[in-house]
């Protein structure tokens, strides 16, 4: 690692005040030094790198030209907001970045006054800044609001919900659209720029705009007249310009393209448009991870790279001493493609994370029958729907927290017609460092009650194949399959195919005095419990309790000969899962020896009903008691 | 109501391969009588009028130009079908249309093989039918698969998905727009017909397919390149239409706006553009109610108009001989108003339904402070959310099972920061003749896991209006208020604005041996079912226990003190709600009585975990065991 670098702006600015005090021509050697701190903090306490970088020079524009915290910035997925971090009161607490106790790893309103509202999920900034907007025209207040969202973003159907009610209301927001990867179509070449200088201009909009608002306060533009004059104002604009851009159609003023990366010119356009009434939205060409060659180079990899040296660029991996048990990822990915090579029917679809979820391997190997749909949850999942409809057998990969978006598909373009068709939840359970918007908490509580589904959790890695192996063989309906990230308990774990016995769960341990119930591979931490109790009755000479541990498998539907044996058999049971504590494997346990007229003492282990922050794994386990050691204490009780 | 009208051609039709057989220039006549047959039939049998009047040429040219059901042809939202189910096989049965047993409101796969996709929900045809198109390309199928959605569609953000992902995936699907109300933005006047003459004219299309299917051959047109090559299409269609349009610019290319009441017209263009390659858009002005004066000129009345006269239009409404108790939705949008007037920082959010759940009353007096925002129910709650962030106190009221699409929205953009807003679920629990994909019945069990809700459900109008009041006050965070369909029971509904501590529920009735716990307006059927139930113990000599009656008004936070009082006293139990009967009141009934060491015997009764088919409120309510009947059953056991 290289010494610390010296930096002379930005150690003076400890908030966007700070920052505003400085001559326009600073601005490019405070962007130097915010991308180098950045750099530098992430080369130790790893964050989203690529992201950020690409952003330092709007970061800074937007704090120098906007009247923040009384003016909006909502960020649209917080990891590019680092900048915003360093910037805004925290960048003595920037090293705990993600770290238990540390600051947050996504903006957020409980944190500082800057952090304008929640952006752990994508999409949802121009909907929740065109709020702000309405809130502060009708408060009367003379509020900017800036929505800043990505172009990967902009696939999700709320940015377009968004961007089709921004339209329809009398607001003054600016959409900054960062695009570094273009998903989103312009029009090109010469065009380009006479755009820019078209609409940079001000004389046509401010033309336009004093018509429309004219309109308005002589009672002529209501909501049914509005729709003809959209059409005459964009008549106008396709006559001047004989074009018609996607945002002009839909009534919002469209600047750009423009260099992202240019601070000074960002500046000047900024305060051209700060002040123009009605929608408007600015199109910036970013390039992610600028300024640091080897995440410009890759910025896939780059995106969150882990530790890495700052001088060479080198990424620092730890090494074991003796083989890991893979991740359930790898599992996941190369289970497919051996399944997909055996059955023609399986096609796979991911909402933009094919190398998060692994289904990249399948991809590579047969491109034609992996479908990345961009962030688009809901859609996957009614995609997917439509394939199981006509008879393949698509395999949707979602993360827990983001399946919460595709909860009505699952019920209405799936669960209704009973399709045949398999749903694997990733990053189940307590995901870390990502925090509580990314936890996978609730979805055992929202899947449960949606009629036809099957919801299994395996063990192990072993157990994820044989699920997978079943859940695409017809006739099942709809099978969910939830598993957390990292690495699962078996080096080993390339088993045969083999059928498992839908809604039958497996007893690993036999015993007499309690049960313990678990669904998934805290099952593990279930079985280390059992043995540190062992020890520890041990050694302070306490009575250890014969302990019973069932491997439920299936959620749903639930193995009731298991249940049965329980009710009739132990006087204290403990169910331990993975999930919100109300409306899942405990809920569902009770509720079976309600009905069954058992009666033992149930103690129900699982994430607590708050959102649980930041922190490692290892740590939130401990914190929230599910982790071994809390375990033992309620075997020993 | 006049005599049957005299059908000559319909009769013949019982499947699409009969109309086949016709010529084309007797198609008007078919449309004549297939409009005048549903108009009849509604006129007995109610249901949705206007729309299925406007597609009656587009279903008989789809049926006609297509080969159904081998062709998909996907609906988007269901209630524009009937004239689709009176050609596949379901004329002598469409007098059962959404009657118990009778054929299902909206076209489902498991009623005919002609319904390609469940419709229920709106938005969801084209993310459907380009997963079926996907489909037949990977069989080798040359199948051709058409979704038809509406404008009103077009607003959610899965229909955008959806199109945003037609543009990346190889496909031959046509999405037909219905176009009756103009909210999509398009170019008018000289330019409609010069695009219609330019697009169907298939040179262009043709020669622009052959070069990107020959680039996709040789493997130039992979991911990256496919934006480069969508931006050069455009580029060339811009340089030969000067005209950018919407559809286009996603590379789906456009054909028309063209008259959707014209069938001749319709299948010339039909035939013409079914074989090309490449997905494509036919957008269509259509007239909703079409045929039928009454609903062409108030197709909002006329939307779903309940029994009418046939010859005179004149709707029959059934006069009641005494006051009636008002309608929830009446209670909410009265009350909402008079809040409005005392609390200027409320406001009303609805996604499309100001009428149906009555918001249109405070729309009307003050127009600026609510907002229709179409069929976006995720943008509803995200931009409520936004303004709550900034201190106004939103009312979003969305019917609970299109809350379905906003699970996320609730999670991330609302309860994490514990924002002060008010959710207001109307439609809950069964709804009737709507059947599966309406009935409210999930919310408490994907609502109760959520940190940071209050969710509560008033027993009647009056107390309804209290917890609008409640909720509206500063400092509970998020507020969820469920109530269903339709009349209460309380005539005099209009009480003072009156603070419920939040989280106290109320004993109605006070007993030794059961205790009833219920929750929202069924707590009525439950006091009636205690009246019935002593009466058959009076006539049939039976001991009639004496039972207290708990309305829990609160899921969440449950009632504490209700509930040590009821675990301490009693030996039975029993749980009524209008939800699911996994994760809701019984469950959260269940796991407080097992963490609290409580053992009573507890009886749920609720949503059984299966779909609930459609007819009466009434016949499914005793279906399910819900009704007054099935709960004296419990009582008298």
């Amino acid at each position: 690692m290289g010494d610390k670098n010296e930096y002379k702006l930005l150690p003076r600015i400890d908030y966007p005040a700070d920052l505003r005090q400085l001559d326009v021509d600073q601005l490019p050697q405070v962007c130097e030094e915010l991308r180098n701190d950045i750099i530098e903090e992430l080369s130790i306490n790893p964050g989203h790198l690529a992201s950020s970088l690409g952003v330092v020079e709007l970061t800074v524009a937007l704090h120098y030209v906007f009247d923040t915290p009384y003016d909006r910035i909502v960020w649209d997925v917080g990891h590019q907001a680092y900048g915003h971090k360093i910037l805004t009161g925290r960048r003595d607490r920037f090293c705990t970045n993600r770290c238990l106790n540390g600051i947050k790893p996504f903006p957020h309103p409980f944190e500082s006054e800057y952090d304008t509202f929640c952006c752990g999920h994508a999409s949802n900034s121009i909907s929740a800044a065109l709020g702000m907007a309405v809130a502060a025209r009708l408060h009367g207040e003379d509020r900017k609001v800036v929505a800043v969202i990505g172009d990967g973003s902009m696939s999700g159907g709320l940015a377009f919900e968004g961007i089709n009610n921004t339209a329809g209301t009398d607001n003054d927001m600016l959409i900054i659209l960062n695009d570094n990867n273009m998903s989103i179509d312009h029009s090109v070449g010469g065009m380009r720029k006479y755009l820019l200088q078209l609409t940079t201009n001000s004389t046509y909009n401010s033309i336009r705009y004093s018509i429309s608002q004219k309109l308005r306060n002589w009672g002529f533009l209501t909501e049914k007249r509005r729709k003809g004059i959209i059409r005459f104002n964009n008549s106008v604009k396709s006559v001047l310009t004989r074009q018609q851009n996607i945002f002009e159609g839909m009534d919002i003023r469209y600047f750009g393209p423009t260099d992202g990366n240019d601070v000074i010119e960002l500046v000047r356009i900024l305060r051209i448009i700060k002040d123009m009434k009605g929608p408007k939205l600015l199109h910036l060409h970013t390039k992610k991870g600028k300024g640091y060659a080897p995440a410009e180079e890759n910025a896939t990899i780059w995106h969150a790279p882990g530790k890495f040296d700052y001088e060479t660029g080198e990424r620092i991996k730890s090494v074991a001493d003796a083989p890991q048990p893979p991740k359930f990822q790898d599992v996941f990915g190369m289970t497919l493609l051996e399944l997909a090579q055996k059955n023609e029917k399986i096609v796979g679809v991911t909402p933009a994370m094919p190398t998060g979820c692994s289904m990249n391997i399948m991809m590579k190997a047969m491109p034609d029958r992996v479908f990345d749909v961009g962030i688009a949850e809901g859609h996957a999942v009614t995609f997917s729907g439509g394939m199981a409809k006509d008879g393949l057998m698509p395999f949707c990969n979602i993360y827990s927290s983001f399946m919460q978006r595709a909860y009505d598909n699952i019920i209405h373009d799936v669960a209704t017609m009973k399709l045949d068709m398999v749903l694997c939840l990733d990053r189940a359970g307590i995901v870390g460092e990502d925090g509580p918007t990314h936890h996978g908490a609730f979805d055992l509580a929202f899947l449960r009650p949606i009629p036809n589904l099957t919801i299994a959790s395996p063990l192990n890695e072993p157990e994820l194949r044989r699920l997978m192996y079943t859940a695409q063989l017809p006739g099942h309906g709809p099978f969910v399959i939830r598993y957390p990230r990292g690495c699962g308990s078996v080096v080993d774990w390339r088993c045969d195919f083999e059928e498992i016995p839908v809604g039958k769960g497996v007893k690993l341990t036999d015993g007499d005095d309690i049960a313990i119930l678990s669904l998934g591979p805290i099952g593990m931490e279930v079985q280390k419990a059992m043995m540190m109790a062992q020890m520890t009755a041990s050694n302070e000479h306490l009575a250890m309790p014969s302990v019973a541990h069932y491997d439920m498998r299936f959620l749903k539907p639930i193995d009731t000969a298991i249940l049965h044996e329980v009710g009739r058999k132990f006087r204290r049971v403990i169910t331990v899962e993975d999930g919100v504590i109300s409306g899942g494997l405990g809920s569902a346990v009770l509720e079976f020896f309600a009905d069954n007229h058992y009666q033992p003492e149930v103690v129900r282990l699982g994430i607590p009903d708050k959102f649980v922050e930041h922190g490692k794994p290892s740590e939130l386990y401990k914190i929230i008691g599910l982790d071994a050691e809390s375990i033992v204490k309620h075997i020993l009780r």
